[in-house]
């Protein structure tokens, strides 16, 4: 099959093997994959996370000498059943699921993620293996751009649910990427009367404000905690309310949102800062802060960010802005750098 | 009165007005104050501290060009109450109390703390003026030199409290100076069954176990974290019930924490690190970790550490390793840079 292989840091489009299902597992014909941030720093940074995954106790078992095709957003039609492949899912359907495999019984050690495997091809190829169990079928009328749209915007209601952010309360949202949007979506999904979003790039900030945000800034012009400070009045009971959602992920974000932080205050990092960071402890300290950091999301919010997407609740359409074939991927990897043409970029092999 | 005046970064001992309580305020003689290792921090870093307090929003009024006395872990014998002092204490009574004062109403804006203060001085001195709803009478039967520990105690109750751990987990303690020491009495007073702490010093290690430690590690030889993990087996029951606890103080040892955190650990960080740290967030995304970081008390974890101690729940008695004279207080900062030697100093000014 024809897949995109990242090898000595550039992507290649080439014939590799067609993956053949386990016990247990689905084949899949890829229908659409999203391009996620993550992807573009894997190609960038991918001997520092795998050093940096060993170093925190968590050894990959990813070979970057061998050839890996990324892809961890999206949708496939099921092509092919295994005897134990234990899902509803018929031949014929099309499909999401969380990027994991198994091979053999569902416990950690047998875990593979898809797309970030040697083993296992992830959606920037024509045909994936997939965990059984996992797969949730597409339901009729929700587009299969749309739902590819499932696994990064299940990624914002897991940072909403970690941070536990009440409806009462008021959020600060650095970065207006797919990150800092699917939070955004998930705020305004819980009634989050307050969500100020701030990005450098106009064309960001207006896909926040189509995502729920009630308040958009340039940081160069205001910086976000003076916003929330002009929309909230800033008194005890704001404060005690806010959360800040750092969704930037560059050096230096984090110690600014303790520095700004009130009392008390509660701040979730989603952005995934590669580099070694410099931070003030004592502004964490001196006001007693809280930092939860926050990666990918539970089987449930999963499943629930299928149904939102389903159903309406979160209306993804706007993130959506550019369509590729597998020959166009490494165009679209260099393209997705300039935020003020492109947010979601999906990738349709066929 | 006399006083330890700090100017120019010295100590000095001099003659200076005692203070005159205003209404709402008590005057105290000062019987007993321990040296805290903030007050250490303070006499070579206060630029500093007063800078990041600025930066993060809070800005001390305190003039270092002019003298402060600094001392916060003070029991006091009551010389003379105001009009409006609203304590049940008598003259003559010994009291304990929350090192802040006001000016007027009790509101943040009139907040002033003694000890870090130009118009309060704190307890190296003769006399205090203290604010009279905040006084606690100290037990009869409870020593002046035990109830001195109240404040450093009340630390410890209030970074457990704040970290949640529950009776059936286990604690990590990096660092078993008097803040290390406090968390572990915290801690043994909680239940918790296992309770890991590392420091280089053989006598702080002796000081652990005798406040509770249940192990005890000098972390050149075995790491705090494979010390745990050789005592509860490491397994994912022994993970979800794990708080680390960073009562060090130095660069690097957050992000050491993190390295070693497991996945979901939580790390509550009470030591006070006074310069710009690094630290590697890719840990903390990881792993999805969740730092909180904790300063001072409540009211009600001041008022109960003084019944803890008072009721033997708390046996503070090992910490004290030294008593000095006003005179004595500059020889004294100098002696507790070596933790073999001391461990608490008490300062009888009289």
């Amino acid at each position: 099959m024809r897949a995109v292989v990242l090898r000595d840091r550039q992507l290649h489009v080439e014939e590799v093997a067609s993956p053949i299902p386990l016990p247990g597992q689905v084949l899949v014909q890829t229908k659409a994959c999203g391009i996620c941030g993550s992807d573009l720093h894997f190609v960038k940074h991918a001997e520092t996370l795998l050093t940096l995954a060993r170093d925190s106790g968590s050894p990959s078992t990813l070979d970057l000498r061998r050839g890996v095709v990324l892809g961890h957003e999206f949708v496939g039609e099921v092509l092919e059943l295994t005897a134990e492949s234990a899902t509803n899912a018929k031949v014929g359907d099309r499909v999401v699921a969380m990027p994991i495999n198994f091979v053999g019984p569902p416990v950690p050690e047998n875990m593979r993620a898809v797309g970030y495997s040697n083993d296992y091809p992830g959606g920037y190829s024509e045909r994936m293996a997939l965990f059984g169990p996992l797969l949730h079928v597409v339901p009729n009328g929700l587009s299969t751009e749309i739902a590819a749209l499932t696994e990064p915007m299940a990624v914002g209601l897991h940072a909403v649910n970690r941070s536990a952010i009440s409806a009462g309360g008021s959020a600060v949202v650095h970065g207006a990427g797919p990150v800092g949007l699917a939070v955004i979506a998930a705020l305004r999904l819980l009634g989050v009367q307050t969500i100020v979003a701030a990005d450098f790039s106009q064309k960001r900030r207006a896909l926040a404000v189509a995502m729920g945000a009630t308040e958009v800034v340039d940081p160069r012009i205001e910086a976000a905690m003076d916003a929330w400070t002009r929309v909230t009045g800033g008194t005890l009971g704001a404060q005690t309310g806010l959360v800040q959602f750092e969704c930037v992920g560059v050096p230096g974000m984090i110690d600014e949102a303790m520095r700004r932080a009130p009392r008390h205050g509660r701040i979730t990092v989603v952005g995934a800062c590669m580099e070694t960071d410099r931070f003030t402890p004592m502004f964490g300290i001196n006001k007693e802060l809280q930092l939860t950091f926050v990666l990918g999301y539970t089987p449930d919010e999963f499943r629930d960010s299928l149904g939102h997407l389903a159903e309406g609740r979160i209306d993804g359409a706007p993130l959506l802005t550019g369509f590729v074939g597998l020959d166009g991927v490494a165009q679209a990897f260099t393209d997705l750098a300039d935020p003020e043409h492109h947010c979601k970029i999906i990738v349709i092999p066929e």
